[in-house]
């Protein structure tokens, strides 16, 4: 970010009061996810990497869940109710109160708005600073359309917003059109909002008459571009797929400008806070949930499903293997396919390879662990440990039932229920006596077949 | 559906004779798949939907194979045979006894032209009802290459259809091509078919001279525009693929509309019948076969395989999770990661977490099943039933040999086979003693190392 | 390839010195791998599809890693170091003490641009048998940008290569771009290499200067124009990315001109030697690494990771199946969910449906190998194989403790340990006794929420 200019301090007052009926959903519109966060957290986001001293939340439909989301977040967003809501003016008015004390200017965001750039953001300031008292961020999307045209004077000022069903034939064919995101001079702005009027066909107070009202006054205006990508604003579901591939596209080209390959960095999901690190592999069809750290030279495999996991330098994961919260892989561990980690520490150089739960466990270094290996760690009321030593070479399908420990460099064999601490290098074994009935397959098939015919 | 008009009843004629030689298979063309159905049911299902009288499909190669899916569908579409095949308009002229004695107008389709909507067709009938005897199928490529061109007279009316090999410079300069799709009046189509000749360079007959003859004879014809998705015509596996992620595209765009989040909608895939309910959750990289209906409320994590299933509101399935034909997951219930669900109920709350199959079966409400059960239901000549009653606990790796039941209420322990029934509230258990051998796993390091160090 | 003209033999100069410092990397820039294969073994085989004489890789950069990989390609690439780099006409000459003995002409490549086809290079055969002593590849990119433009002639000659920072407007103008791929007239090339200065902003030695000097000399030049897929330069991991979907992209539009269904190529990854028939059905989301060979008539479902693995015709594998090296289906074998097969032969019609891992073993034709098998094939330090006969029953959760052999016909019950062979037609059973214990689990729910309430 550039900070070659001084910054004015920022309030953000972060419109998030719609209703989002075509969400059809009973969920408010903006806790909708992106990348496993809600869209109002990504604009929160936003407001602390531009470190605004108060940011105000103005809620209204699910107001009561939008508004404890806003306090949960890290910049612990204040709440304004608008209600009813009559319009983007009538919204920033209810954020007066809360903001009017805090020095500096004032941005308005939307949280359902949640892909700006903080560069864009920015790239406003800059305006701000060289004189401008309002400045709109735009966007030239490929298809105008419905959108409010931004009118330029003769030298490249804003003059004036125009609704497209307002616009005249020369006014409809300029193709730079308002995303609704402003930054105000915070002197001037309770002054310009208080002068928005609702003399339209709604009966609304817009936000946008600003500018006019601004420009009457002798101020000037002032336009930042951003990509039409950044200003998607998500009211369906079908927008809430784009902008989520808009957002994953941005992580995933970070991750592999940071180092990391992607075969196919269209099938791969990331968490908004992944952290992936130089020369890792992810192949294709790989998913993170929040809270996933990978070191260098990580190689996941194909389907692979991470969630609140992180693994070491060196080790490889997958094809299909799962690593639930609490999963910590180690260096140059292996977990292979139809795997389950959850809550457990795999250290160094040790293997789960096959078919395997691990929960509630620790693998100690260079254990191997047999395939169909399960750690039986809930009882139905409680959930216990299963410490495995370094060393330990656990048989295939071995059970066990926690808590319990197998010490270094003991052995079970396969198919044992341990169902007590194994000492160690000792061998744990239970296994029933094998019976060869001769013959018996025989039979069987005969007796078989004969009840099908009489049947 | 606009259904503002009159409808003149339809019979629809379906084109089915072609070879595909370029698709390079066994089986005929039209009976490869889009979503999960033929490309000749697709076609059949617009014909069911536009309530025609009368639907003929007109055969050739591969024609009993053909003939007898035309059979299955629920239009239950009759079959013309065209043997051998001289053209479009040869091959509707085979239709002809079959469709003649019907009242209304004549649609003619092609089966593996299978994007069409019925709102095209509507739109066509429209034309109809206005006086047009012909109306024609138009879109505007992006490149209309060797397309026939629509060629309009002064009022917007279909003048002529030229071959882009017979078009002039002025004619190859529209952009308004042929899809072939045709309606025409009912009391003059065989008229019209009858007169169409073969004086061309390949001596067939053309379906598409009808419209040169219908303007001779002083009638009217008219275009209507469709998409160029909905044109389409498959010809080879690469074009089958191009139609099929159009018609997921659409599959998913509805789902969405109708309140279902997608993460990654390019990475779902969709059957023809997929039904999804109000805010469902679908995580990337799942697919549906067909038969399944998922209500609301519902998440299905990433990487879910599932056909014939039915998942009740509330209930998460996956990541990792297979559900076969005849799944019914409970209001609540939860399936987990490396399971696969058969055949089976899983009642309200139950949960199956991880890495177990559960085949011909009950699981009652709020049972919870361990990790790596297995419902032991085929003895290699029948299949037998298991029942889990509601509350029970399945300890880890239980193989349950069915015919069996567990009662209310009852607890298995890990590594159990459970060969007969388990009362209500009673523990089934069956595991040898477990032996401690000490210092075997480190004789057994000492004696495999002495080895390697001997060969 | 069209071979309908004399071929003058070929020697190849492959550059490869360049650091590729964007790549983040440890690993040598051309050594990164597309469709499972490093750049660099692609542009080998480029060199052996054109029957080079003589194939020498100038490396720099990670320099021995790079020529062991030269050297191990089947055309056994010679290597010639560039230290320090001063630039690509510098870097040809470098190779000139290997090549300049050999016949005929020489071609220019470079190991970071891995995906120019084979026909464009007989293009600029063409064009070198049709007099012209230098032939550039060219493209027309949707932004020309910074590239070098070919200027040319009245004739369609080109007549200068200019660097866009050198350019003029109407030069700057010119969509026509310079590759860098040349074609150099054998007798010509070590002359023209020779005379180019470094006279430049970098005190470099660009090997482009060769077209100026060669018009100097009164000599022709020529381009040819190939698509902009082929000339994409890697110099970053995202331009990885792209250059392996468009590799993908050709790989899956060949297997399905070649007769295979692909439900959504997109989804699929290929491998650069992935051989598929004729009639085969590749779900979503399937993921082949190098070795694989899919007879005809096979059906991969979706979620499938396949390596070094032989499916014969008419089998079925996943969904959820992995098979990795050594893996051999037979012919109408299934191969389930959560399956895991190495370095085994499954034969003709044998089934492994469920959640097993097959390793180091035999399935005879007509097995079924029941839910939760497994090998045990690994005692922690040595393999052991696993025989079982046709026609042989395995029950659930078999454990088969290699070295072992399942007899044909035989039987295993659920949970079995086999330690030791079965004989033919035989069960080998091995099940402690059930115990019931009536009202146990009503007395743990008693006993664990006491303790609950206590705690």
């Amino acid at each position: 970010m550039d900070t070659k200019f001084a910054r004015t301090p920022l309030s953000c007052i972060v419109l998030a009061a719609g209703k989002g009926t075509r969400m059809k959903s009973d969920t408010p519109k903006v806790l909708h996810r992106l990348a496993g966060r809600a869209m109002l957290d990504h604009v929160l986001d936003l407001c602390g990497t531009l470190e605004a001293q108060r940011t105000v939340v103005v809620v209204g439909h699910g107001g009561e869940a939008v508004a404890q989301a806003a306090a949960a977040h890290p910049v612990a967003a204040e709440t304004a109710v608008q209600e009813p809501q009559l319009g983007t003016a009538h919204a920033v008015g209810k954020a007066e109160p809360l903001v009017k004390g805090a020095a500096g200017d004032v941005l308005v965001l939307y949280a359902d708005t949640p892909l700006i750039t903080a560069q864009s953001i920015e790239d406003m300031r800059v305006q701000r600073a060289a004189g401008a008292s309002v400045v709109v961020l735009g966007f030239r999307p490929d298809d105008p359309g419905a959108y409010g045209r931004l009118i330029l004077d003769g030298e490249g000022r804003l003059d004036r917003i125009v609704e497209a069903k307002d616009a005249n034939a020369d006014e409809l064919a300029v193709d730079l059109c308002n995303s609704g995101v402003m930054l105000v001079d915070g002197a001037k702005v309770w002054d310009l909002v208080d002068r928005v009027g609702n003399a339209n066909a709604k009966g609304e107070f817009y936000l946008t008459d600003i500018v006019g009202i601004a420009r009457e006054q002798g101020l000037s205006c002032a336009v930042v571009e951003a990509d039409e990508t950044e200003v998607l604003g998500v009211n369906s579901r079908v927008e809430l797929a784009e902008a989520e591939g808009i957002l994953q596209e941005r992580l995933c080209r970070r991750a592999m400008e940071e180092g990391a390959t992607m075969l196919d960095p269209a099938s791969v999901h990331l968490s908004w806070d992944t952290q992936i690190g130089r020369d890792v592999v992810i192949g294709p069809n790989v998913v993170f949930g929040p809270g996933v750290v990978i070191e260098d030279h990580v190689e996941i495999r194909a389907f692979c499903h991470l969630e609140g996991a992180r693994v070491a330098s060196g080790a490889t994961v997958g094809p299909f293997a799962r690593l639930r919260p609490g999963a910590e892989i180690g260096v140059d561990a292996h977990i292979g396919n139809f795997v389950e980690i959850k809550k457990a520490r795999i250290e160094e150089g040790a293997k789960v390879n096959h078919l395997s739960y691990i929960g509630d466990a620790r693998v100690g270094a260079r254990a191997n662990i047999g395939a169909g290996t399960i750690t039986c760690n809930y009882d139905g009321f409680t959930k216990s440990h299963t410490d495995i030593g370094a060393g330990a070479f656990i048989g295939s399908d071995t059970l066990l039932i926690a808590p319990v420990a197998i010490a270094d460099g003991a052995y079970t064999g396969s198919g044992t229920v341990v169902t007590k601490d194994v000492p160690r290098d000792a061998l744990a074994v239970s296994r029933p006596d094998l019976k060869i009935i001769d013959g018996w397959a025989a039979r069987h098939r005969a007796r078989k077949q004969q009840r099908k015919k009489a049947g």
